[in-house]
């Protein structure tokens, strides 16, 4: 198979290449002026963004009105309804088409609007991209990816699958694979991604039957989707520099970013905690404090956690559920890069290119491992 | 049922109630020289220990001649082939008779030593234990638990399986939770243990199959067992005050402490990076080295990471691969803990009682989730 070159369409965008971001306003456990302050954030650092607004319009009329760096640049539509943290995906599906969110998808299914953002129930989220945006052709299961804090020059690595679906067939790894290099190339700049496989260990003979298969399944794609396979790496590589990719089961992966953020925010404690121990460690914290907020910056799940649903007609990105203004703005910082690289359609000719992997290897769903 | 109490066996020990543990010298990346050492602080703690050291005689006897501490306190048992962290645990079972690791398990299974210690490659320890020492009645696939650091009182919580076994069905998951709550009861002293069952949420709806049948099958139990179930927990449970057991199947368990031990490291160095950016922040940090000396220590893998495998025909402790004098002595004071508790026996009697599971909630092994 031979290489192909990433696809280069336009993107919807208003007069003079203004690229318009859908929001949803509610169902964040901060409420919608938390969003609309992240909106304000995000438009005094891009000119070129407009947004489509979606909930309750007299409310978020008000809450527009107070930022004057939104003036002229919201567009609003009216979505009464709200999707709650725990309302279970399948009756959103029925009946959520009076919600906030609903609306938001709605704005990119249209072309108004180049990608959304909702800092809503991801579950709900996610059964609403796949019916009303669709899957990629060739996608089977769509997924979700992070971005994870590490030691590597890029300050990051991308983990997916991280909750769009807790099962993984051999055949779903290597789209993950695709999507993942993809998203690394497009949106971060990656010219040719490292990909490793996440296992409970580096040897051939270790882990699940679907990762045993995987493995002989992805180097076949490594020179016509142009990223390097590192073969299987483990949960402490999340944080390293051996891949700039990780892929795994929305299962593993969810557990996985889940543990993190619990590790982080325990150590956050204690060294509260040990700073506070004694008058000597009090005037450390004084003296160390720009330093310690610089670390915190580093590693804060508000300004990473944005996370992208891959494999869908359109881009969307789920910020974290308790996202303040920075958590929002981060969020809509990356919708509107992967809008402006044209990301969903470079995403969808590499998929394509895949999609003639032998039956052999591509299992029906549904079947094998849970 | 009715609850039965724990049963209380004696346990193997020298004349004088001294407990012996039975010590495999080779196998971990520091060399036998950091097992002689961690032998030998262990030995000034606990008077009432006594040990049957594995491996190359002449080797280890000098090594030994050096501690004062262990005079008269160590017999020898000569092994001079060494199990590497790379050999396919299959290969072990069939050649690894001269074995330091064999000779170590040999020494519980013959009833000299109340339990074993080792650094040595896990896959293939476990697969030693379950050949040597035997599963016990009832339990279908064993178990690696781990201690994981926690805000709650007593400091960490208890996680498994952590990697013996890539599969578990529901009756797996149920006798974890058994295992899980008799080893919090018998190693930690948790009265009444509160089990949690680790999924991507806590809604009755989320996750696999196997975790919707174990959340069926657990709560039988918990009268008989005495313990408390609290439910689904996620992954950032494990750092938290919700559950003291907290029960998966060993890929997903063996992933999390990979990804909070990276997580961790990852947050030390920036730590130190972030200390070492301006003089005032230098200042600081030799201000703070006690506070932060202590907060290492609470978070030292080499002191939380003696792995207990249970389900077994006695008690093996695997401590971590690169663990050194301080991480071997942890793993030690756990081996004696339990040998002193008559752990062992104790287990075997909750398993027992929950033997009476109906065959319809008993799926076969290698059926259904892989």
């Amino acid at each position: 198979m031979m290489a192909q070159p990433d696809q280069d369409r336009s993107q919807p965008a208003d007069s003079a290449g203004r690229i318009v971001i859908s929001v949803d306003a509610m169902g964040g456990d901060a409420g919608p002026a938390a969003v609309v302050a992240g909106m304000a954030k995000s438009a005094l650092k891009n000119p070129d963004l407009d947004f489509i607004l979606h909930g309750p319009e007299a409310q978020l009329r008000r809450l527009v009105e107070r930022r004057r760096g939104l003036s002229g640049r919201v567009r609003f539509r009216n979505a009464e309804g709200v999707v709650h943290m725990d309302d279970k995906p399948s009756l959103v599906l029925r009946n959520g088409e009076s919600t906030s969110m609903w609306s938001a998808l709605e704005s990119v299914r249209s072309g108004e609007a180049a990608s959304a953002v909702s800092c809503g129930n991801t579950g709900a989220l996610m059964a609403l991209s796949m019916i009303r945006l669709r899957k990629l052709p060739g996608v089977n299961r769509p997924a979700i990816a992070v971005l994870y804090p590490a030691l590597a020059p890029r300050k990051f690595n991308i983990l997916l699958d991280v909750g769009a679906d807790v099962r993984a067939e051999a055949h779903d790894l290597l789209q993950y694979a695709l999507m993942g290099a993809s998203y690394a190339r497009n949106g971060l700049g990656i010219e040719r991604p490292r990909v490793g496989l996440l296992n409970v260990g580096t040897e051939q003979h270790k882990g699940r039957a679907a990762l045993r298969e995987a493995q002989e399944l992805i180097p076949q794609f490594t020179e016509s989707a142009g990223f390097d396979y590192v073969g299987f790496v483990e949960g402490s590589d999340f944080t390293g520099d051996v891949a700039d990719v990780i892929v795994t089961d929305g299962f593993t992966g969810n557990i996985a970013i889940k543990t993190g953020e619990g590790t982080a925010r325990l150590i956050a404690t204690l060294l509260r905690e040990a700073f506070r121990y004694s008058t000597l460690s009090r005037l450390a914290s004084f003296l160390a404090i720009t330093s310690l907020r610089r670390l915190q910056k580093r590693i804060d799940p508000r300004r990473v956690n944005g996370g992208v649903f891959l494999g869908l007609n359109g881009t969307v990105v789920k910020s974290h559920g308790s996202a303040d203004a920075t958590g929002v703005s981060a969020a809509i910082k990356l919708a509107f890069q992967l809008a402006k690289s044209g990301f969903t359609d470079r995403l969808a000719a590499r998929v394509a290119s895949a999609a003639e992997v032998p039956a052999e290897t591509a299992p029906r769903p549904g079947t094998g491992d849970q």
